[in-house]
């Protein structure tokens, strides 16, 4: 039997593991750090709660899973009246925040808000897979919820520019205001096609103005409206700039006008504790799930000289409703979500693994065996190694010191320690660098010192 | 919509996550102190991976997922010909064994052996949910593959004696090894009835000696057999007194001397490391999933005064061929793996969380919120602990004091800082212990020193 495993998943080597648990502990930390506090919610949801969730599409790609017992029977009972309800109850989570919205509403009692969660863990999707597309992913969420407190944007932003920073990669932090978009519809008097026309300014740019013109003609959008819009395509300049423009544009909107409000505030928090504003941008363009989001959009694109990435590492934004569809209305939230496969193809590509040594192994250092006698000393060297905190291991047998020394360099365990008989008699161990090839003559003390 | 989820199934709240992270980071910890690399396969495994490995009863317990696609006109279309495999071909992971062995077998080319590996992620079995058993749980898996070394279970050892230790529960490892068990189903004259006899005198413990033989007759076992196995239902004394004991025993079986003498290296290779032997316990009846275990086998009982708790926290052992089911025959290795569940209640019930301070949150201190000009003081001293590693939050509102208070009370978030008028004009900000009602006033380093 050939073993294999279902496409679109994947087998985490020790080599990757490393890596993907570095960007995982970097974000759990940030997180803490502002106070955001983990829970975790079954694999399994109920498919009442996942379906009419996610779209028709969405419910698509869902995952079921069979009822246990005997559903052959079952099959054969319903005869030609079979349905997918008949046989599958349950469905593997799409995405957190749906579960999330659960937890809120069946826990509602324990939790007291404002509730700020984080949430690390896989979800599943029977999409096509393709070139970084996966049908197993992690997400790496944080809400705030039931508080609309502009102060919780603001802490938002200073996670992912903390988390980018700490993993070294240079982004651009995009934000916009679902009620800026609103007043827009409603100025060009299309407040009805809201939805289209920011499916369409959402494509800026991809496929260039000419095109979403088109769109949004093919759409309905009256020319009068098109021709209204014209000048949001076009506007240049700083954040101010753009926030100047639109209080011009939107002034006879009071929904656009309160959205710039929102995003004049958020700036204004951020200014007062010295943010790098040019981190951050205004993109009057930015949609992302619209009919999700009610206040700040964002989203986060690479924007290092040394990536070629182009596409978004995270996305979030604020929701007025998201319990509701549990039967607890008017919970407001605002959350993000980092995209970690993206984080890592970006930090491969980039080379950060191998300069932040993320190239090695967890262990740090291997005793070489070379037979019993030795193996006895080497043995009580190993215990005060790992006493010492040090991840040491010794090869489990005096093999041929070439194939223990081959068992380190394919391990990436960065040191080798060689005890033979002289190294015995004086206690001077002999440390060896695989990487430099570099050795070194240490005693166990120096040899602690050295390697922590 | 009244929201539920999956019987057997669980939410984890802030709360048991700080626990449960402590259990899996403390495992973690020293998995990697003895130099063990972790890897992850996928949620979901091709079912021909998983069929036929757990036994005819395992299958049942398959949660099995629901094909992509056009499922209901495939069953219309078969008709009373459809099977399961026709509309389902992947199945939830059931334990982390068969997924390793599956992974060995397909990297085994980018594999160096041996082969130290963890994985700690969660497992799914359509078992009837019930106190203590869940139909999604974690596991905590640490095995060597490649060698057939003693040193690999004598290093298992120790990591078991360190993980309790650091957890601080008491517990007595108890250890056989199933060549003694062959070894006396042979010298009793009833070799090919080694797995009943085994399963029967696994059960000595529970329903005693009368019973023990009640069920060695009824599965056809010889009164001759039955006589010559008495002495061992009565075997009494230290480790060393067990071993002589079954030297003379088991003296004319070849299988049954190595097993002793493999016993024997392990316990010389601990004692040649200080181990406490008080801790180990060798059972002449423990079996544990005898088909699978070739070698050592390990189980890990509570055994702390404080405690209640008999069942096992730990089961583990050595496996000549797992493998072979993949088509790679001959590869030895050696495991263990941690019930985090059981471990989490022990703890619970000998109150070790409170003693370790795992009933606070992760979030050190709430900065009160007491309005616009106090808030913008706070947000600078919020910055100042987050740069210092201090997991902090201020609340996002300037609601009432009470309320705020019993957010951190609530959350069990330890400290509490206060800045009105009065600590702006000083800088000496008012420290509240929310446990002991104490207050203090410190400027902002004294806060960071205190706090750390």
């Amino acid at each position: 039997m050939k073993p294999s495993i279902p496409k679109g998943t994947r087998d985490f080597s020790p080599e990757e593991m490393v890596r993907r648990n570095f960007i995982l502990q970097t974000i759990r930390t940030v997180y803490e750090r502002y106070g955001f506090r983990q829970i975790e919610t079954p694999a399994m949801e109920n498919l009442s709660m996942l379906e009419g969730k996610y779209g028709e599409e969405g419910d698509k790609l869902l995952f079921r899973i069979l009822n246990s017992g005997e559903v052959i029977d079952e099959i054969k009972a319903k005869k030609d009246n079979i349905r997918l309800s008949d046989i599958s109850e349950k469905g593997l989570r799409y995405d957190l925040t749906v579960p999330f919205a659960r937890y809120v509403v069946m826990h509602r009692n324990e939790i007291t808000f404002p509730f700020r969660r984080y949430q690390m863990q896989p979800v599943w999707r029977a999409d096509r897979p393709q070139k970084g597309r996966y049908r197993e992913f992690y997400q790496c969420d944080a809400d705030v919820i039931g508080s609309d407190s502009l102060l919780n944007e603001t802490e938002l932003v200073q996670i992912i520019a903390d988390v980018f920073s700490k993993l070294n990669i240079g982004v651009s932090i995009k934000i916009n205001n679902r009620k800026i978009l609103s007043g827009i519809a409603e100025i060009i008097g299309e407040a009805d096609k809201i939805i289209d026309i920011t499916v369409a300014i959402d494509k800026l740019d991809k496929i260039g103005i000419d095109k979403v013109n088109e769109e949004l003609k093919g759409k309905g959008v009256s020319d009068d409206a098109i021709t209204k819009m014209q000048p949001l395509f076009s506007v240049k300049g700083t954040t101010d700039d753009r926030l100047n423009f639109l209080d011009n544009f939107l002034s006879a909107s009071e929904t656009g006008k309160k959205g710039i409000e929102e995003v004049r505030t958020l700036l204004s928090y951020l200014h007062s504790m010295s943010f790098k504003s040019d981190l951050i941008e205004l993109d009057i363009t930015l949609a992302r799930g619209l009919n999700y989001y009610t206040g700040a959009i964002f989203e986060v694109k690479v924007s290092d000289a040394r990536s070629t990435f182009t596409s978004s590492v995270l996305g979030g934004g604020r929701y007025d409703d998201l319990t509701g569809i549990f039967g607890l209305p008017d919970v407001s939230g605002v959350g993000i979500s980092f995209g970690i496969d993206r984080i890592y193809d970006v930090m491969l590509e980039m080379n950060l693994f191998e300069q932040m040594h993320l190239n090695e192994s967890s262990t740090k250092i291997l005793l070489v065996n070379f037979g019993k006698k030795e193996e006895q000393y080497a043995l009580t060297v190993l215990q005060k190694l790992r006493a010492a905190g040090v991840n040491s291991e010794i090869y489990p047998d005096a093999a041929k010191m070439k194939k223990q020394m081959s068992y380190a360099d394919a391990c990436k365990i960065p040191y080798v320690l060689l005890i033979g008989d002289e190294e015995m008699q004086s206690g001077k161990l002999t440390l060896k660098n695989m990487m430099s090839g570099e050795q070194n003559r240490l005693d166990v003390e120096e040899l602690i010192k050295k390697l922590h």
